[in-house]
């Protein structure tokens, strides 16, 4: 008996509910999920196994297992495991704060890489056998392939590599998902990689669906729940400001490198600020750009219906609560105008290079020189993980960073001696913008550099501090090449940590 | 009147001697130098230029230009031009010590960047106009085309960028170099880039010499001077020791890996102890081997003539003299061996990617989470520069770091708390070696990653403080993910700086 959602008979005889499902994993399993950025996750088997592990441990028995996924996920899989302490190791991005609050409570181990490498390092086969893939599809169509659903991430590595595989068919997402997606059966591992054929984001170089080996499914679960992505806030003052500073930069930019009137395709980060700045980008003067980036925001949704954008590749939705609602109620609307491709093609540094991509991303702390923090609150704390912002980083046409110039109601500069963990390193840093200016440190010497920085980017309050600092350095550094005091340049973290505020 | 290396009428007219080309130079003009590595740099125009520069100063008129190259030069060039005060700006890797003492007391603005990126950034513009490119070539064609001499770096560029274009023709330079090199002249800014067609490092994509335009040769200056490389150390304890640990590793992961008997295309980086690994890889069981690197060492010429390496493309040779000496009387024997690129082709990450180096690149410093220092002395002074290693370290199969566990006799730990500069993120350094052992970081988490790094790899004498500074870490850090301390992550430096040791 086959449904609308699963046409094919063979996996249509192996739908189960989620408990049934969660029973065939093991403690000490490692499960590969799919999920990225709170998109196309599943949200019945993670619970179920949730349970289940809570139950085992009040029943004295250990039970944990070890999670991969694309990227973050959503309460149902990393809040719901973390919460029951089902997690033993967690890679490689994740945005629950659960599972963050567990992370740094150093319950849970993390570890966290680059977004494009991980499908190829798990085919290296060093992070060890995947047992189980749990991963959500849109649907099966009648000759059993998987019609993907709102995100892509590593769901193709997990299928094939997992010894066993469980789907769940969710309902909510929307049927006009089918044919968004372009799975590139392409890869192989060296000596055997070839060039990948793309030359266009919306160049279509795989196929609409995931093959996969019906004899592996162990379970089909059945679902209709919606994505759970966080809440979009509205662009404040501070992000306004920041994505008019961004604007003048691309304009002048693409002004000064005779830059194309669809200027270079976009990549924009995650969080508060580069989602505001998508949103402020509505009103640009470029026309029928393009984005070749990771998720989908809402800004970039507004952007295709306002006809600034004519196409978004990425890897996953990433949108508001509503903006999904939106989006699954007029997904016909975008069918022409986006594609959703495997995590190690969305960020693939051979094409982002290729493309030249404008890459934008957000930044915990950057320091004087340009190095960047993205992960690291005093140099310790996980707040997400790096995610694909190195990829794009260091490949793109220009690297652009953006942050408030302070965090906490101005106890914490965004700007400081030395950041306390480096995520980006300067070569990686061209631009870096908070609502204060913009520092654009191409071609720059460290010393240049941090006069710039200094100048545009950090807040009153704090550049006074920051000037007596690279002056005091300037006399007492071991070299004069890229003046530092050892003795000095994390104590901003220290004194936070101390009085709860960096000011002096 | 031709010459046997000069054999175009047109640019034989315009030879000259060293004084009048470096006459053509203005005060301010930003120069194209070619060389990399001690090879192929221009050896009588910059010795000229310093001279006249040193009598401008004289005479009390300032003179001083910005200087442009593949990476490091040799002492006619970087030396000389650097101590007559005559280099406002240097850009991008420089390992001369004048050069090196002068940007460290601050005397001269220093800009370091990715290898690979050095030929795009400087199409793109921001870099600034440059005025005269003074290339080294090995000869002349009949048609006018040049023929490449010890090193291509970013020759084809600063030929094509520069309004003016100085030749010299070394006659030092073995003749058998003509057929040895391949030029790519398929690169493009984006939207119109396109992949680059090679799949093994034997792929030949370009053509042998450099085209110009005659018009723009407005001086050729003969020379006959070697290169000058950094002499040859041969391998200490230490470093037979690291080469044994890398040695050991490759063979285990080849097994596990199920890697073919002629491994991955094998990068070695600069530095002594990168060469002197390369030295004992002639032992190794593998068969057929190439190399996908930057230059071609010593060592590599020993593994071609031993039978071990098939082939070896790279963008220079960095051989010491004695070795240059034996290439140049032997040069027949490598014809077939040998290839050299632009460095934003033999360095270039979708290449490193696609074809899977094994990336093997030297240390000035790692921290217990592996995060690597490659170039900052103390946080400030600089050494060399990032060179092409973050191109490969990012991008290779698997990436191996190499130091010795101590530096300056014991007064150094190259394992510390925290780097006092990060040039390669913890995501981008698979494995760290020393003499003492061989930590695989792959797959662990940050605490896991300390814990193996501090075991396999620091000094004993070292090791009972680090053990302590995680001990104290794990109780008063911010958060547990990667514990560490503000106030005493960087203290180690201090005390260096303070008492010339970093034992308590
Ligand atoms: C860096 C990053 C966390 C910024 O996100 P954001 O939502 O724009 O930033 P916010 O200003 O809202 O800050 C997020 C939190 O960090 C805190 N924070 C920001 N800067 C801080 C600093 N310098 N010190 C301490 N905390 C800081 C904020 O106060 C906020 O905390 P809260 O949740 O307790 O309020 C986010 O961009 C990220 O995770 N980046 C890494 C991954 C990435 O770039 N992916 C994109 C690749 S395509
Ligand atoms: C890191 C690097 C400098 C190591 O070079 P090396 O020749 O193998 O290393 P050595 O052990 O001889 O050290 C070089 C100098 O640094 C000093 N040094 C090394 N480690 C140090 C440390 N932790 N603290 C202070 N000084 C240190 C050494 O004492 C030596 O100084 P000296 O010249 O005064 O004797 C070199 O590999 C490099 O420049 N790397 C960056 C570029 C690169 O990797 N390019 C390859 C890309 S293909």
């Amino acid at each position: 008996m086959t449904s609308d959602r699963i046409r094919h008979a063979g996996l249509a005889a192996k739908v189960t509910d989620a408990a049934s499902a969660a029973a065939l994993i093991r403690p000490g399993d490692t499960l590969g999920m799919s999920g990225f950025t709170g998109s196309g996750y599943p949200k019945a088997v993670p619970v179920a196994l949730a349970e289940r592990i809570e139950a085992e441990h009040a029943a004295g028995h250990p039970f944990r297992v070890k999670v991969w996924t694309g990227a973050s996920t959503g309460p149902e899989l990393d809040g719901a495991m973390a919460k029951a302490d089902g997690i033993e190791f967690r890679m490689p991005y994740n945005s629950d704060p659960i599972a963050r609050q567990k992370i740094n409570a150093g319950e849970m181990e993390y570890f966290d890489l680059h977004l494009s490498h991980v499908a190829p390092m798990a085919w290296e086969g060093f992070l060890g056998h995947m047992d189980v893939a749990v991963v959500e599809v849109s649907g099966i169509t009648p000759e059993g392939d998987l019609i993907p659903s709102s995100s892509v991430g590593n769901n193709k590595t997990w299928l094939e590599l997992a010894d066993k595989v469980i789907l769940e068919v969710n309902r909510w997402q929307s049927p006009a998902l089918d044919g968004m997606h372009d799975i590139y059966y392409g890869t192989a591992l060296p000596p055997n990689r070839v060039p990948i054929p793309l030359v266009k984001p919306d160049d279509r170089i795989g196929q609409p669906h995931f093959r996969i080996d019906p004899a592996k499914v162990v379970a089909v679960v059945e679902t209709d729940a919606p994505d759970r992505n966080a809440p979009f806030s509205p662009p404040d003052d501070t992000a306004l400001a920041i994505a008019s500073n961004i604007l003048d930069f691309l304009t002048w930019e693409a002004k000064r490198a005779g830059l194309p009137p669809s200027l270079l395709p976009l990549q924009s980060g995650v969080g508060n600020v580069p989602n505001a700045v998508m949103a402020g980008l509505i009103e640009t003067p470029f026309e029928g750009m393009t984005a070749f980036t990771e998720v989908i925001q809402d800004g970039m949704l507004d952007m295709i219906e306002a006809g600034t954008l004519r196409m978004a590749s990425a890897t996953a939705f990433s949108l508001s609560p509503e903006k999904a609602q939106y989006f699954n109620e007029n997904a016909q609307r975008f069918r022409d105008r986006l594609l959703l491709r495997p995590q190690d093609i969305s960020n693939n540094p051979e094409l982002v290079r290729r493309l030249g991509c404008i890459a934008m991303n957000g930044l915990i702390e950057a320091d004087i020189y340009g190095n960047v923090n993205s992960t690291h609150v005093m140099g310790s704390r996980i707040q997400n993980g790096i995610g694909g912002s190195g990829d794009f980083a260091r490949n793109g046409y220009v690297s652009i960073f953006m942050t408030p110039s302070t965090a906490k109601g101005g106890a914490i500069s965004a700007i400081v001696p030395q950041v306390s963990h480096v995520d980006h390193i300067s070569q990686d840093v061209q631009v870096i913008v908070t609502e204060q200016g913009l520092a654009d440190l191409r071609g720059l010497s460290p010393k240049q550099r941090a006069r710039l920085i200094v100048e545009k980017c950090a807040h009153p309050a704090y550049r006074p501090m920051l000037e007596e600092y690279m002056a005091r350095a300037a006399k007492g550094s071991y070299g004069q090449h890229a003046p530092m005091l050892p003795g000095e340049a994390l104590s901003w973290h220290q004194r936070f940590m101390e009085t709860g505020s960096m000011q002096a």
